[in-house]
């Protein structure tokens, strides 16, 4: 255990990324072509056609990886400072998977208000914007502004990210268990910033039978919840309008999908599913129910572990979903780029291969980050958002 | 010209900086050392000790190159987007000479509160703050709030990197002259961000007959100066309360330092200027006077050019001004280090080698950064401001 921990801080001596030039400066030739007087052309050429930012700067390959430190893996608000070892590696992780150029912005304010102003303000270099960590509601309004009022893609990874890889892991535990999306019943335990984006997902996706649940029990509709993202969910075609706790409707449920707290979930809850069950246990570190508990019940078991099989994790998906939407140039990131990415993802994982034990396939295959781009791309040319459409592409 | 110019645009496709992992993530080993779910240790590590954020984040070496786009080189205010080649060069200069990464910021707002708001919400991920090309004088108020309100060192490059390299440049001129800094008579010519630094610098190193001119003609005492900072410095002891065009005040001075604009100053003004004339033309891109018609009159000539003997670049400060600063954990760049980065700049040419036309080392001799740095650490340690004492700098 200290070997671990003394290798894991010795892996963060002086952090996890550096910056470096394209070319170098060694002479007065060099700076002249590179720097000054030589810049002056290419600042020229921007002010007047503003499109060559693209062109001429690192923007068009370069990410912000945004955080205001309140809602931070599990461990909560811990502030930016605390926070960037995680928006480093989620940095290192766009350049290892998609050759993204990712930097870790660590906000001092937790203001909604001044989040958004702030990130608008540094927008200029950065070709698209991934917010991380950041707490529930407030995600939902600083997301949403933020794809209003900037023309580049933001992204919540903590909400799609996560949405996007149980969509894929759930069209696989499916085809497993020979059921369909629209018949099934799907119980979403959790209906935080995760949570309300894999019910919109799911909806998106074809779902017909949804039951979000949060603390209180079943989302109704005219419940009174603090927040209109719920008020909006409640009422949404395809969720369920039946008061209960998770005790009563997981009950005759195909799907549970928890995005909630460690041991939540009992082995009886499991055996009054529905036939075939499907159990996506995702609280980090400790699932809402342990595999040793689960399988023996469950025809389909994941979780966000690695330790386990069926992780689901969203490091499957940011790194090819940005990638596509920014070789495209899409101004944001849509529901199509989203179900397609999804699609891309369980179809890496052959039939041939798919069972029960391995309907995710592994963050190290290269194969996910190419396809995901693909289809990322074909789905924001299809829908009309793709600034450019890349070789290949033409539809 | 349209290949030099082909070179200089093929340089700059896609940017000139690009961010790498310090370690590759290959394997679930590596991502669970370097992301989830060792990296939560990390996190908690900073969160319950602070000051560890220098230790394993990229803090303790990351620089922002901020910048709104409002006095970009001699282009003027062109805006964040044409201004980034500007920034990303100067962090290619970061890296290349002083091994410092930075990162560039290119602000989409004008307003000094916003700029001041923005720089302090994304300050945490930074060890310092290069601000550059934001105009006057909005940038004095820019820099002195941010000194003020953040714990790192900020420096405004335009203001004190070009006044640091023209007290090293005079120290040296002055020694080629045989005269003195507190007995020469200094006109300035210009007092936008540079000029007014310059003044400062030249008074803090020891100049008693000072003469900033601007377009009305030489600052006086109780003038109606549009800016606080002018009536500062018109105020300031040193500074010579005598009116006059600059044509006028030129006649006996011993030393012309020019941050204005091209051809402003005549043959029969360096003619009439006090025996052995120091003339810094430093315009850009054409100097207030050409070598050409200055030479046969000053004993010493300088320019901003890398084409003419005596380059005064900022370059030869900033880049081991920050070294030093970062390394020390110096929560401002004070003026003794200032003055210390100057001498040592200085010093970099050996009293043997020393001429009228070799009074400033070269951009890329190695000796400058190493010996900014040293002089830097050692001014921050012995005025008090040094959060760090490195090994060989205890007093």
């Amino acid at each position: 255990m200290i070997d671990i921990t003394d290798r894991i801080f010795l892996a963060h001596q002086g952090g996890k990324i550096h910056t470096r030039p394209n070319l170098p400066i060694l002479n007065h030739d060099d700076l002249a072509r590179i720097y000054t007087p030589g810049v002056a052309q290419v600042c020229t050429a921007i002010h007047e056609d503003p499109e060559q930012v693209y062109a001429l700067t690192v923007k068009r390959n370069m990410v912000a990886v945004v955080t205001d430190g309140t809602a931070v893996l599990g461990l909560g608000n811990i502030g930016p400072y605390a926070a960037a070892p995680v928006m480093e590696g989620k940095a290192v992780l766009f350049k290892q998977l998609a050759g993204i150029n990712a930097f870790p912005i660590c906000l001092d304010t937790t203001d909604t208000e001044e989040i958004i102003r702030t990130v608008k303000a540094i927008a200029p270099i950065f070709g698209g914007i991934n917010l991380e960590d950041i707490s529930s509601p407030r995600c939902f309004e600083i997301e949403r502004r933020l794809e209003e009022e900037l023309d580049i893609p933001v992204f919540h990874d903590d909400q799609h990210g996560t949405a996007i890889v149980v969509l894929a892991g759930l069209i696989n535990a499916l085809k497993v268990t020979g059921k369909q999306i629209d018949h099934v019943r799907i119980v979403v335990n959790g209906v935080g910033a995760a949570g309300v984006s894999i019910c919109r997902m799911l909806l998106a996706a074809g779902a017909r039978h949804l039951v979000p649940v949060d603390q209180e029990g079943a989302l109704i509709r005219g419940g009174n919840y603090t927040h209109p993202k719920w008020q909006w969910l409640a009422g949404q075609s395809g969720v369920e309008d039946q008061p209960g706790t998770l005790q009563e409707v997981i009950a005759g449920a195909d799907v549970f999908i928890g995005v909630s707290r460690g041991g939540i979930l009992q082995p009886q809850d499991v055996q009054r599913m529905a036939p075939l069950p499907i159990v996506f246990a995702m609280a980090n570190p400790e699932p809402e129910i342990s595999p040793e508990l689960a399988l023996p019940y469950a025809r389909v078991y994941a979780t966000g572990r690695s330790d386990y099989p069926n992780q689901i994790n969203n490091v499957l998906a940011f790194p090819g979903i940005f990638k596509g939407a920014l070789e495209c140039r899409a101004q944001r990131i849509n529901d199509q780029m989203k179900l397609a990415a999804a699609q891309a993802i369980a179809a890496v994982v052959r039939d041939t291969e798919l069972n029960a034990a391995y309907i995710i396939p592994s963050l190290f295959n290269d194969q996910v980050v190419i396809k995901v781009r693909q289809a990322v791309i074909e789905a924001a040319v299809s829908s009309g958002i793709a600034k450019i459409i890349p070789p290949g592409f033409e539809i």
